[in-house]
Formats: structure tokens, sequence, C-alpha cells
């Protein structure tokens, strides 16, 4: 088997393609994080939009190029909506994109998270406690923060792909991205990223636009959460606190030029072949 | 017939107005935009508020100064309250403002921002897709964003001024104002605008807040227009990326001071007077 | 009677347990101040969550170190949540706190306001109108600002606290902080805060984490408004406009460090001891 690897050159080449075709990502998203998310996508080059009545989303979903549903505070009428916005997506074969804000903490929030698991979302992005509840795992999960490490859910991750069939991303100091055969583990990012609210979200919203644009969807996802790490790397490099670091963040990920060249990951396609890339100012 | 034309002086004194009788503006918005919304007339000199209750509305649109419909992320609970914010208004002869947020690309939004229009506001802010989408005609909208330039919908926004009886404005790289019988257009501004969700909401707001200081409307409309627009500029000069033009958009309209001598405008009152205006540095 | 006083040393003992605790801030807010609000409180070291589903309420609310009721924007469906946390709260043992955004401006938020005023909250905070609407004065405000300075309500204060066993904070030019018997007075803070919505919510939200790691509530509350208000101050040092000064609000918050040592604060405890402190860069 050959396999297209995650390089500096195809992250780059995912950055030119955002721009050029500027997906239109369509967010189902709560009030915390909502206008962050929107600029998040703006600054990188995408086109967000946030329709959530129940009359405009179904036209709505299967006409944007990636639908992305965010579980944060949820309702029961976001939640009708969101069934409406992934019936949609699927329908018309656009990818979708769950970020389970929540699950494992939260009952209602894990039994809802693992209905849409089973409307075969295309990928999902959360936390480690969050992808430990959701393989029915105690993750120490408080409100929305994770109680646990990313290591601790690579097992689950692997669970969560097998059954979904789904790209299964679950992130912290490193960022693991699994389907059922292949993974992707990336170093990018800085602790200083969780003084932000809404980074995950955003980093969510970015794989769907991502996504949008893939020909591989483990490489879209990979791809996604490379962009964001280093732009939260390059962030923390100007920040001097958490307002800084959200505004130079924004300021990063629209930086007009490959950003992408300090990416450090591993990528491993289920041994059948290897690489560790590390390329950087050297 | 003489005509209050737009000067550096009368951008001047609407600022002046602004600062010193803080119009209270009541805006209808939605979660992407509301936070920057609030900063950019608090930023301004006036005083926002976000009341969305059935039971608050009526009253609170009636007592406020200005009030501002954003059609963003549109729902049936929103747009009843906003029927009633909009006859409160009218009923105490107040200004109100229509930002038809995906007008022609969303046919709910498209509807009921007709219904709106046929209510009389005071004036209409958006971008070309959302103008042509309003008259009927294709404006190659997508989401949120739009396809057209401004100029494209200038015929439109003169069309919509006359059907409705409101001063049209659409927005772009060059702004255009007008009524039945006059228009300004404005070249102030920077495209790095468009990668901030909020700029065209936070201008239709601006609008609402120089409204409830105009004596003559059109001038209102094109004042607020120019402030925004040099803020914008002054904002791209500092800015180093999405972030940080963002805070200093909001740093900019604080700005004591005639922020506001780079103004570049043209003046047309229908041929009766005709002025161009170049200020600047020199 | 001896009594625990505020100094530089004990606001420092206060940041230290709440960076050691990370206390988790449930709040009930509204779009336009819950990004500002979750960012506050992660800068400071708590950990927020916006959770707001008459089912995930309940159980959430009793399970957080603090419940925060913020009366902006007010609906219906929210009040109906908000009665659901504070009764959960209450039962659990665990503070809340009310902020009566609106109240003595808008009849409903007034009604509302007294209504969970008898619920016993731990603490109160709000502006000199809101403080006097509560008592059933007139005090100016329109909209969400106050028309009254902080000293007018002080009596208003003091009297609320009595009828409802609460800590008081009005919050204005100096913060007064009292209960039924001491009283604590602030003189930190910025003129240019006014100018970034928001910042009495988040002082709110903050009141809330602080007195979930305080021994003494009313401490606790002056702790908070100690530590918002040197964060302002040091922000107001470096911005330049409303926009800066909220990045810089969030970087102060977040300072590692003993801020603290600026705070000029008279402390009153009812006649049986009093302090001036002043401590400074000398």
């Amino acid at each position: 088997m050959t396999q297209a690897a995650m390089t500096p050159d195809s992250i780059a080449a995912c950055l030119a393609a955002l721009r050029e075709r500027r997906p239109l990502v369509h967010n189902l998203t709560n009030a915390v994080v909502a206008n962050f998310t929107a600029n998040a996508l703006l600054a990188l080059g995408a086109a967000p939009a946030m329709v959530e009545s129940p009359e405009e989303v179904p036209a709505f979903s299967a006409a944007a190029d990636a639908v992305v549903v965010n579980l944060g505070m949820l309702t029961a009428a976001r939640a009708g909506v969101m069934r409406q916005a992934v019936t949609a997506a699927a329908g018309a074969r656009k990818p979708w994109v769950l970020d389970p804000v929540g699950a494992g903490a939260i009952p209602a929030r894990t039994a809802f998270a693992l209905e849409l698991c089973r409307r075969r979302p295309t990928a999902i992005r959360g936390n480690a406690s969050e992808i430990l509840g959701l393989v029915g795992e105690a993750g120490g999960g408080r409100g929305v923060d994770t109680g646990a490490a990313s290591d601790a859910a690579i097992a689950a991750a692997r669970s969560l792909a097998v059954m979904t069939g789904a790209i299964v991303a679950v992130t912290g100091a490193v960022d693991y991205i699994v389907d059922g055969r292949r993974s992707v583990a990336l170093r990018n990012g800085d602790r200083t990223m969780t003084s932000v609210t809404g980074m995950g979200c955003a980093a969510s919203a970015i794989v769907g636009a991502c996504l949008a644009v893939a020909d591989d969807g483990l490489l879209g996802v990979a791809h996604a959460l490379a962009i964001t790490g280093i732009a939260g790397e390059m962030a923390a490099g100007v920040a001097r606190g958490p307002g800084s670091l959200l505004v130079a963040y924004l300021d990063a990920l629209a930086a007009p030029d490959p950003v992408l060249l300090r990416a450090e990951m591993t990528f491993d396609d289920g041994g059948q072949a290897s690489g560790h890339h590390r390329s950087g100012d050297t």
C-alpha cells in the first residue's frame, strides 16, 4: 500500500485549497464559542455560517461544504435542528463533524452524542474525557474539561472509529487521529491554548473546513489539527496572556504563509509504512 | 435647493453628538455578533442593549433611541420579537434599521426581510447580494457572504429606496447610500475587514446610533458608514491579521478625535448640487 | 471580635486557591457576554461552564462549585432554568450569585430579580441603578447602564443585604461590599472599563469563583472585586482603547503574580475594627 503521508507540503497544499475554494462551513454551535468559531474560520480562509432555524437548516446544510455539530449548551430545540442538519449533510454526501462537548460528564450529552455517532459522522473530535465517555469509560471529565491525557484515550478512539466508521481525533498535549486502520500523532500546540474558551470548538470547525477540501479524510483531519496546533504555537510565542493569545491565534490562522514548516508529527498507517517527519528551522 | 453635504466637519459633529447624547440602541441580533456589536457601540460612545423577550421588547424598543434588526441566525421566535420591536419603534417615531443578513441566499430570510421592508424601516443596510435579493435579482450570495460587488447593486438599492421609503445602503469596496433622490458614495474601509465576523452587523448598529442623533437621515447613514470605514482603515494600518484587526477596530471607534479627516467621499444630491471632497494628510 | 481583614496577602491567597482548586462555575448568562465571561474565568484559573437545558441544569448546578445567574437578555425559558439552577445550588449548599442586569429599568427584570432575591442568593452584584431598583428606589438606569454613582446606593445595598441575607456588592467608581453588619469599600478599577461590554458580568462570575474558595463570604466577594478592579487598572495602563483594554484585561487576570500589591481599600466591620490599607509600588 502506498499512502499519501502528511508532510509540510501537504499541509501547505491544504491551506492553499482552503483559500482557493473557501468552503462554506455550517456550524450548529453555542453562544459561548459562536463568534470565535466564525472568526477562526474566516481567518483561515473558509466561509462560516451559523443558520439554526428548523425552516432554514435542511436546505442550508445540504448546500454547505461541511457541517459541524457542537454539543456545547445543548438544548432540545438545538438537538432537533442538529438531527436535521446531519441528515441533510449525509443525504448530500457532505462531510460532517461531531464535537461531543461534555460527553461523559453530562448524561444527556452522552446519550445524544451516541445517537449522533450512530448517524455516521465523517469525523469526531473531542478531548480524552469525551472520547472515553463515548465508549463507556470513565474519563474524569468535569463540565467541559478533560480529566485525562489524550494518550489515555487512544484505544477508545480506535474503538469508536471502528464502531462508527468515523475518523476520530482525540486532542490534548498530543493529538491522535485514527480511523479503523491508520493513525497520526501530532505534537503541535501549546499548553496555554486551554486558557482560551472555544479552542477545541474552533479546531472542530477547522476539521470541517479541511474535510471539505480533502481527498483523504484522515489526512484532512490531521491537516486541520496541525494547522490549529501550529497557529497556537505561533500565537503562544507572542502572547502575554490568554487575551493576547486569542488575538494572535486568529492572526496566525490567517498568516498567508506556510506557517507550517514546523509541523512535528508521527504518521502511522497501520504498520505498512511509517515515517517521522521533523522539519523546522534547521 | 441647498443641501447639507457630508464633510469632515459634519462627521466630527455626528461623533460629538453621539458622545454627548449617548443614544440607547436596541439590537435584535444573533449570538455570533452580539458581543462585537455591543462593544462597537460602546467604543463609539453609544449605549447598546439586546433585550429579546416578548414581555420586555415593546416597551424597551419604544423607549430606545433606535432599534436595529439583524436577521442573522433568524428563528421564528426572534422574528416574532422583531415584529414587536419595529412596531414599537415606529409607534414611538424612533428610527429603526434593517440588516437583511442572508436575504437572497436563504429563502425564508428573503421572505421575512421583505415583510420587514413593508413596515417602512428608516434605513436598510446590506451587502450587494442581500440588496439584489430584496428586489428579486440573483446576487450570487452564498450563506452570509456576497457574491457581487457593491456597484452591481446601486440600481437595486435605488429601487428598494423608492419602494420602501427607506434610506438604503449597500456596502462593499465602495459604500453607496441612497434615498429616492440623493446618493452618497464612500470609498473608505479596508479589504481585510471581511476577515472579521460581524463587521457589517456592527456597521448596521452604528447606523442606528447615528440616525438617533441625525437631522438628515441620509447623512446620518453616510456618517455611520464613513466612521466605520475610516475606523477600519485606521485598524488595518496597525493590524497583523484578523485578530488584531478586530481589536484595533474597537480602539479606532473610540478614538476621541476626528479620526475622520481622511474621509474620501462623493456626494450627489440628484443633480441639483454635487461635490467631491478629498481631504487627507495634505 | 477579631476579623480577618482583606489585605494584599489575603487577595494573593484567594488567587492561589482559585488556581489550585480550579472551581467549576456554572453561569446562566446571555449571548452578549457568554464568551467574555468564560474567558475571564479561564484566565483567572477557574473552570467555566454554561449548561442551560432544563434536562441538564439541576444535576449540573448541584455538582458545580458555584452558580452565577445573570439576568441580561432574560427570557421566560431562561428564567425557568435559573429557578432550577438556584434551587439545585441551594440544595447542594453551593454558593450562588445574582447579577440583576437591568433591574430597576425593565419592570419584568425587576420582578424576576426580586423573586430570586427571595431565594436567598449568597451574593448579589449590581450597579447603583440595579441595587436601587431592587429596593424600590429610582436609580436613573436606562437599559443596562447605571444612572447613579455607587455611593448613592450604599444604603440600598445595606437594606437589601438585611432583607435577603445576601452579601451585596454595588460596583462603580468605588465598589461597596456589605452584609448586614460589615462593609468593604474598594477604589480599584478604571473608568474606561465601562467601554467594554460584560465587565460587570465577568465580575459577577469571578465573585462566584471566589465564593467557591472563600471561608468568609464578604471577603470572598471583596477579593473578587479587588482582583477585577486591579486587573482593570493594569489593563488600562497598557490599552489604547476598548479593544486592547479587553485583551489586556484577560491577560491581567491570568498574571501569575500578585497583581495585587496595589489594592487600595477600606475595611469596615461595623465599628468593631477598621483599617485602611494603602500599599503600592513603594
